[in-house]
């Protein structure tokens, strides 16, 4: 099932699945125990994140091509950080540039496969792993990298956590429709030009090694997002590099899932 | 106010105040929008955390003090990393080891002022900051140091994440009885024996200024839990290292809040 949140033109919030760019079949019921295909098809007027987070894991370093441009040795165990769970922004909204990133372009482009967890989930073995997820979905891990790298002590989460960086959707693949996760072509369009092109077999860690390893001692509750690395082509480590300005338009394509359009804008002086 | 969240011998949640250490007040409404005192007096059979976070943001580093220890310059900006949501555990709980850090005791305590947001805070400046504050509490970042340090590539999130490392309470204190959040005496004790002994007002960053460079562009929503680091006396950086055991008491004290205290257990096998 190709599961998508939408609302209708009166504001109404729906779950719907078979969207079809106008119309989407409306579910009842809830993703993560169960939900009935009423047959109801309405206007989609905005589509919104599939699902609402209730925690951001973020795996860095996580594709043997990326670890290889940023000079980093390949990791020996999975490089953990979060993102605000606040940070997520739908399908066609825009990523919002910071005030304190306008003046030096500093914003970032990180597609990565998300992985949404149906049920609590402890000390799940990698074999079980993937009984465990509600679905795929489209992410970008979008970094401010002078916050990242220079801002917080070296910690990642300043520079990860603005409003509007994580992307994310349209739509959530269940895994009836998705068995190997590890083998999906994966990719970010900035302004029609192809910046990361690889594909899920090049993770380090797999999706079902990452739940098995971030679910050890620790309760993976229902709704928690992982994003699973980006893949080599990111902005900063292209000569010269490449950061994110206002106008632009990013694309986050995975296989199988679909396409994540976003636009990227300034923040406006009246917000602040 | 002193609030807290409790349950009767029936189970039942409520919200009080005036917790005598056998009843409270039951108060009617939502902590976050306003709350009436009902004065009725219920027994109190279980101590809950007085709000459960949507985002815990953690500032690492932020006592001169704990900087010195460590052997870590002084941070420029705030050094800010997250723990998992899940993490949280009530006063009077266990504090969890997980298996992978009972051969080698590596689980350290870190006694800190913990702040929770009232209502969305964004762009908020540092003269404006504690106008959205809710209330304080005390906290302990708990902390694994080898998954913290060497597990991770650098990044802490691991380390602090397991269940039960974010022991929370027992009260929420209204800024209207702690107009200063910058001259608290904080102290952990570890069986009786002190610890951590401190002062708020040895923050690097103060509490003002914490939620200032948080909110920067960043919406922190009600709910949102920031820690804001704990002062020098913790057990990795004591010679010889001192770390949690099973059968240890923890208690972490902060003047005008209270102390909240948790004993240490092994994690089960079965739990495995």
């Amino acid at each position: 099932m190709h599961i998508i949140r939408f609302r209708t033109a009166d504001n109404t919030l729906y779950t719907g699945c078979d969207y079809d760019g106008t119309k989407a079949t409306v579910l009842e019921g809830d993703v993560y125990t169960g939900v009935i295909d009423t047959g109801r098809r309405l206007d989609v007027a905005k589509i919104e994140t599939p699902v609402v987070p209730g925690a951001i894991f973020c795996i860095g370093l996580n594709y043997r091509g990326h670890a290889t441009e940023t000079g980093m040795d390949l990791p020996r165990y999975p490089v953990v950080f979060m993102k605000n769970p606040g940070a997520v922004t739908p399908h066609n909204s825009e990523i919002v540039i910071p005030f304190s990133c306008l003046e030096t372009p500093e914003v970032d482009y990180e597609a990565e496969l998300g992985v949404v967890i149906k049920r609590s989930a402890k000390h799940v073995s990698e074999a079980d792993a993937l009984d465990y997820v509600l679905g795929y979905t489209c992410a970008n891990d979008i970094s401010a990298r002078r916050w990242q790298k220079h801002a917080g002590g070296g910690q990642w989460v300043r520079g990860k956590s603005f409003d509007t960086f994580c992307p994310l959707g349209p739509v959530l693949v269940t895994p009836d429709e998705l068995s190997d996760p590890q083998n999906l072509a994966i990719e970010s369009v900035l302004n029609g030009q192809t910046m990361q092109q690889s594909n899920t077999r090049d993770m380090i860690f797999s999706v079902a090694q990452l739940i098995a390893f971030l679910s050890q001692s620790t309760t993976l509750a229902p709704g928690t997002l992982i994003l699973t690395g980006t893949p080599e082509g990111v902005g900063f480590a292209r000569k010269p590099p490449v950061y994110l300005m206002p106008k632009d338009h990013l694309q986050t394509r995975i296989q199988k899932i679909g396409t994540l359009e976003n636009r990227v804008t300034a923040e406006e002086t009246d917000e602040k």
